[in-house]
């Protein structure tokens, strides 16, 4: 396959069987695990068997890729090619029955993020980008995604999950960010990050994230003309601290306040 | 009209004005005015097009009833009927492109709650309830809504829109709740009070909230087999401090916790 080429048919046919997986049991009242015993991370059977319908698409297609998943062992990480994949992304707001988690699709080349779809089974909508550019699918029909434009933090809409994903010193950090921002909002995980990408919202701020909760959404703010990194400007696709914006000069006022 | 019968099908005619007002303003990259000075509290074309439209049919099909509605004069308050209208419940949400705002639509009889509708004209959603029960529309297919069991806290999920909502005092009691709760979220306006008819959120603790932020929705969550009061057990119609919740036992061990 030449890298010109798009992923998003392929995309698409994993998001078609994560869709599957997945939404049969969104609010159905699931008997739900306890991953991590000192916080509350809950893994829903929709969870994992929509990793595994997406391994397997990815392992018959494409049996010399990588992949790395949420819930699963990873394999091939030395490939040229790895799939990165969160099932469900934001499992708190789908066991409450809110419609703004979503199914995380990534592909990195040589290391490095190339492709990515966030799936909305519910909604029936898929934000993607990559070479072929950002795209929205959805209730209004297709259109091409694209940031906005937002000079400075007293002009913007900030977003973050929760203040409790930050630690004591994240969140002197971050309140610096809240305190200059326009407005600021809690809630939604990667929807936040599509609206990002199709310009209503201006910057996410987050913290602790794993790659697989960011690797799918780089290629897909970046192709809308917005910029990912870690806080301090490095590279975000291993997760941990990130500044998610629609503006060059935004991020770069953001990661000025972020460094105190 | 007798008031055994149903107010569903009306509520369904003002919810499909309200959508054909307010979805082609939706992301949609509007001018956003400043109501309040102090606050970003934002107003848009597409709340007040609602609005109107809802006032519109409700005048002519029954002049004689009352409204009350957040953008405009209120009209005939001490008439046996009165309608109590928010076009947009979570504008704040509806101006970041997030899907979790709704169209509120209350029908209040000598001052009580008779029923009520909230609609999400992205989604599709319905969620209505009154004397012909509690009712669900949406893209899986309508069925009943029904709250959830809850025994306690240390079960429950817990929504407030934001913590910013409280005062210094407000927030010490909140927080004596939200630390009891197996998990708490922030986000949602109206969707979260929906999802606690549905039976998917326990506990919803807010303040500050106005007449119609909640009047709609307290025959909902009723009808649904919950129960809606003021922190102190007290009548919810007129906004203030709302505690919602789908269990009695719940309700009561968070009535205490925000008693102190």
């Amino acid at each position: 396959m030449r890298e010109s080429q798009s992923w998003t048919p392929f995309l698409d046919r994993l998001g078609d069987v994560a869709t599957a997986a997945i939404l049969p049991h969104f609010r159905t009242r699931l008997d739900v695990d306890n991953k991590e015993a000192r916080g509350f991370d809950p893994v829903t059977v929709a969870d994992r068997a929509a990793e595994e319908a997406i391994r397997a698409v990815i392992a018959a297609e494409h049996p010399d890729h990588g992949i790395l998943g949420e819930e699963f062992a990873p394999v091939g990480l030395d490939a040229e090619h790895v799939w990165v994949v969160d099932p469900i992304d934001g499992t708190r707001a789908f066991i409450s029955g809110l419609p703004v988690w979503g199914t995380l699709i990534g592909l990195k080349r040589h290391g490095k993020p190339l492709a990515g779809m966030m799936v909305q089974p519910f909604t029936g909508e898929r934000f993607s980008g990559g070479p072929d550019g950002a795209l929205y699918r959805g209730p209004g029909g297709p259109r091409t995604l694209a940031t906005r434009p937002c000079a400075s933090l007293a002009d913007a809409t900030l977003f973050t999950t929760t203040p409790h994903i930050f630690t004591p010193e994240e969140k002197t950090a971050y309140d610096r960010v809240e305190r200059a921002a326009r407005l600021a909002r809690y809630g939604c995980d990667c929807y936040a990050y599509c609206m990002v990408a199709a310009g209503h919202v201006d910057v996410v701020v987050e913290a602790g994230l794993k790659a697989f909760d960011i690797v799918a959404l780089i290629p897909v703010i970046e192709a809308a003309g917005g910029i990912v990194t870690t806080w301090d400007g490095g590279d975000p696709s291993e997760g941990g601290r990130i500044l998610a914006c629609g503006d060059r000069r935004v991020h770069a006022e953001a990661m000025r306040l972020l460094a105190g």
